[in-house]
């Protein structure tokens, strides 16, 4: 469920305008701005941002990238962004660190639906002139490369309904291959590559019902080793991304200054999606509410934007 | 070029009635349903579907499937079609041949533009209730599988402009895995599969002007390696579809009986594309032309509906 608050009508030129007074005059009305884009859904906001560029011939989030800065600048511009737009900037960021951030890439991949996937994969062709997939190729090597460019490109078929046998059968290649260490056999790829997210957790449940272990477990057996890594991760974003949502938003709490982008991230991307489940999940772990803690560690206009996509303002 | 003849301005309910009306009664009357279907471009034939069904509740296809037959309910029900419902059902029958017919495969993930080919996997994701790349590397084995799913699963740049240093060092790669026999080394495949058509143009010109050669005939070694086969396929998909297509033409004519199918299919996927083209350069190596060949060895209704595709009717 969203956690984000939004009216049903909303009046987008002005919202626009309420947005341009608000940059207007000495200094930002930070607050107004709040106010205004963190309580509208993705179709309002495009409206606003296309009303804004109608009346005042800017493009909004350059306005706003001129008149703030910082964690919250940032924040708020991606929250702006058509989510396309945004995954796309995300996916790019991701493959331009000094090391790839495969796991942002593995996240954009694997826990959008297969039609949103396609909207990014599109929206990178538009901004970057390269396809997603070719751009992934280049920057990466070996199996990971073999893994990331299948999942990248993938369009999975969304039904729920899904094949006995081959799920058994594919619970069967799993453990054989596991079994053999042989974590990057192009069948393991095949599969996490092609089948439906259905067709996945019913391989998975049979893994752990014939093997009394779960698949993450079978590849747990070198916790720093990329691949391996990145195999965990696209399993657990496809079979349950919002715990997969909770874990990420629990290691960017630990590692404050190093991965303080995912808890943004994270709350943007699942704000307007499942984040009330994922706040769910997170409490439960943590003894905490991820209000709370987003409250004690950030601060400033950062700090109301983000309570207010957590739908606590 | 366009070879298709059709009105500026049709009117699909008078068509659909037509259409009707020649299924009504004794016999059929192929020629009135090849005089209006011959002559109607993609989005009319669309209408006049869609008012066939609004009108009679009756799909305009499974009542031609049931009046006509042969060569000539195959041809014209594939015409009658939405480009990417044909495609997807052509891909679908080359995967459920008895040695798949990868060729097809290719054609059909090589020759149509990015969008073209986002739509037939959106339509074989609906009709077959799994992905396209799902089925293709299902149906597939080893460095064949990974070509395929490669270029079916892309969504490549579309771009005209290519990056020099990319198209020679990409040259340089080709020419040094083929150099080692590697010829399913995964950076050929990574390049084939995610590079622009107008890039992978440059890499192959490169490698010619560097090598004196072209790339296929570097790839010439073993005309009976299905992997070999298929690379080559690739390539000239890409690098010059409308020749392509002229030696399918060629084979299927040399072959009538066992590539039959491949004539019609050239002729109906390509008469609202370049089949102009493709029969010059078609006349240019056969010292006859296409529409010469199709009355000597076709007949019927048949006969006369290709022509008709053909521009002769």
């Amino acid at each position: 469920m969203s956690s984000l608050i939004a009216p049903r009508d909303s009046y987008p030129i002005e919202d626009a305008e309420n947005i341009k007074k608000a940059c207007q005059g000495w200094g930002t009305d930070e607050n107004a701005i709040i106010s205004i884009l963190a309580h509208r859904n993705a179709p309002q906001r495009k409206l606003i941002r296309l009303s804004y560029q109608e009346i005042y011939h800017e493009d909004l989030i350059k306005q706003l990238k001129s008149e703030l800065s910082g964690n919250f600048e940032r924040a708020i511009c991606y929250w702006t962004m058509d989510p396309s737009e945004r995954d796309a900037k995300l996916a790019n960021e991701a493959l331009n660190k000094a090391t790839v951030d495969y796991k942002m890439i593995i996240e954009i991949a694997c826990t959008r639906t297969s039609e949103e996937l396609l909207a990014v994969r599109r929206s990178y062709r538009f901004l970057f002139k390269h396809s997603l997939e070719e751009d992934v190729a280049l920057k990466t090597n070996g199996p990971i490369r073999n893994l990331l460019v299948a999942i990248v490109s993938t369009y999975r078929y969304e039904g729920n309904e899904w094949d006995k046998g081959a799920a058994q059968s594919e619970a069967s290649v799993f453990h054989e291959q596991i079994g053999k260490k042989a974590f990057d056999h192009e069948e393991i790829i095949r599969i996490l590559g092609t089948r439906s997210k259905a067709q996945l957790c019913a391989a998975f449940n049979y893994y752990k019902d014939l093997h009394g272990t779960s698949i993450s477990k079978g590849l747990l057996i070198d916790p720093i080793d990329d691949y391996l890594v990145a195999l965990r991760t696209v399993i657990r974003c496809i079979k349950y991304p919002q715990r997969y949502f909770a874990k990420v938003l629990r290691n960017a709490i630990n590692n404050l200054g190093t991965e303080e982008d995912a808890l943004s991230r994270v709350i943007i991307t699942r704000a307007e999606k499942d984040l009330n489940e994922i706040m769910d999940l997170y409490s439960k772990r943590n003894n905490t509410t991820l209000a709370n803690v987003v409250a004690q560690y950030t601060s400033g206009d950062y700090k109301t934007f983000l309570l207010a996509l957590l739908g606590n303002i």
